[in-house]
């Protein structure tokens, strides 16, 4: 299943993709939660009538879809820095020997086609392809054998990176530098996992006004999908509708010579293979 | 007023101090929303209506309170380090020349009495008094000389922090170390900002078991409240309900000879003038 949120006056509203239309969920079976996240906090017997009501509802007027993220407002945007061997060596830093954790706040969060907005404060706006895992269960010390069973989907994601502030000031915490409003999209939707047979093998690129910038593949990730989740939930109870930044592959425009980072009027694309595409353009702020 | 949240099986609700009572705001005027984070949204309306409904109420029954945090679930927890100059120094660590920003996941809150949880993983769970500032109004980009009108309240917090997670894994990056469940006591309840004539003249001190191991003053915070709040809204969208930890005076058990961390059946508690007394026991994870 293809599941999208889209916007209402009232709020955002989940629906899921038959052919070349979205069925809001909701509005065809009225026991159906109207959110992505009450979605997901049914767990199974959710997607299983989400997938009877997407064949059964109306379609609804494409026209009238304003997309979202696939959750608009998720509890942790969970980040992995340094997860492709060779991003690591291009950053000028070692392998890690764990992972490496951080995060964005929830109002860095947005969805396809949203803008994403260059602060004035910065001149480093860097671009970052990542493969987002949305957690469908709740869990704490969730063992790494069981982890592939808390995985709702996927999704495109693209970290957006202010350099300047997530490496040059005081303290080395990259929060802020990764967190400015707009700076977390994903989507265009959520791919459930029955559909992703094996998520560490999927082809990864950024292209910028088309020109492919990163190429990689999933297979590269130094720590797997289970491990991430395993890793994580050691520390904090995971919940229906977090997310996982699964980390970049290298071509980063810091690491280039000479360097590139995004402008006004560029388009950057995230695509991943089986999951889709998404794109966002790039203004002033 | 001093605003709390409680637990009902229903979810949390918001309720008013008077004098040794309580009164629900909803209860007291149905016009009330139930949760600190609708009153907030409400801005200065919301709180003069809530000093009417306090005042005109019947009180809980004392016995049925269970507290939560007073916003028992922020979408951001944000966390400023090395804020005092002498916790920099004993950190070994420069005094920075603009705030550190980090931060923990809603999964770490928690209130007044409720445990803090030892993990496994850790050996090496510090304490940290700090007074915690509540946003009441939605900024970016917010003046300094405007950032008062834009703080709801204060409280006091418990940034318990993990420092084998916070200091000693690849990438440097602190949020694990800080975001253990459990790892963000705050309350006991939200005094409001018009009781704190300078939030940057207040005593605060750390007790464990009733030994007192942090002593200082807020008037030795190296960047003041109205600075954090502009500094980081030129970053991201503050909320009404977000929180803000604004940094801990010196005397922390990781740079005691010989250090000292919490065991299982400490007793903490962070006491600041003003705003009140948080407790917390410590147990086993």
């Amino acid at each position: 299943m293809r599941l999208i949120s889209y916007a209402t006056e009232s709020g955002s509203r989940v629906a899921g993709r038959r052919g070349d239309y979205f069925v809001d969920l909701n509005l065809a079976d009225p026991g159906l939660p109207t959110t992505m996240k009450g979605l997901l906090e049914l767990g199974a017997t959710g997607l299983d009538r989400a997938q009877a009501a997407i064949h059964a509802g109306q379609p609804l007027d494409p026209h009238s879809i304003r997309l979202l993220a696939p959750v608009p407002s998720p509890e942790k945007v969970i980040c992995v820095g340094l997860n492709y061997a060779d991003h690591a060596a291009e950053s000028g830093l070692q392998i890690p020997t764990e992972p490496v954790i951080f995060n964005k706040f929830p109002t860095a969060v947005s969805g396809h086609q949203a803008p994403i907005v260059l602060p004035k404060c910065s001149n480093q706006v860097d671009y970052e392809a990542e493969l987002v895992v949305v957690i469908g269960r709740k869990g704490r010390d969730i063992p790494e054998s069981q982890a592939m069973e808390y995985i709702a989907g996927y999704a495109c994601g693209h970290d957006v990176s202010a350099r300047d502030w997530q490496l040059a000031k005081p303290g080395g915490q990259w929060l802020l530098g990764k967190t400015f409003d707009t700076f977390a999209p994903f989507g265009p939707h959520l791919v459930t996992a029955d559909e992703v047979e094996d998520p560490g093998c999927l082809q990864i690129r950024l292209r910028l006004n088309g020109q492919v910038l990163q190429d990689s593949n999933t297979r590269q990730l130094i720590f797997s999908i289970p491990h991430l989740v395993h890793y994580i939930s050691q520390v904090c109870t995971l919940k229906p509708g977090d997310i996982i930044f699964t980390g970049t592959p290298p071509g980063v425009g810091v690491a280039r010579k000479p360097q590139i980072f995004m402008k006004p009027g560029d388009v950057a694309e995230v695509e991943i293979e089986k999951i889709g595409v998404l794109a966002n353009p790039v203004i002033e702020g």
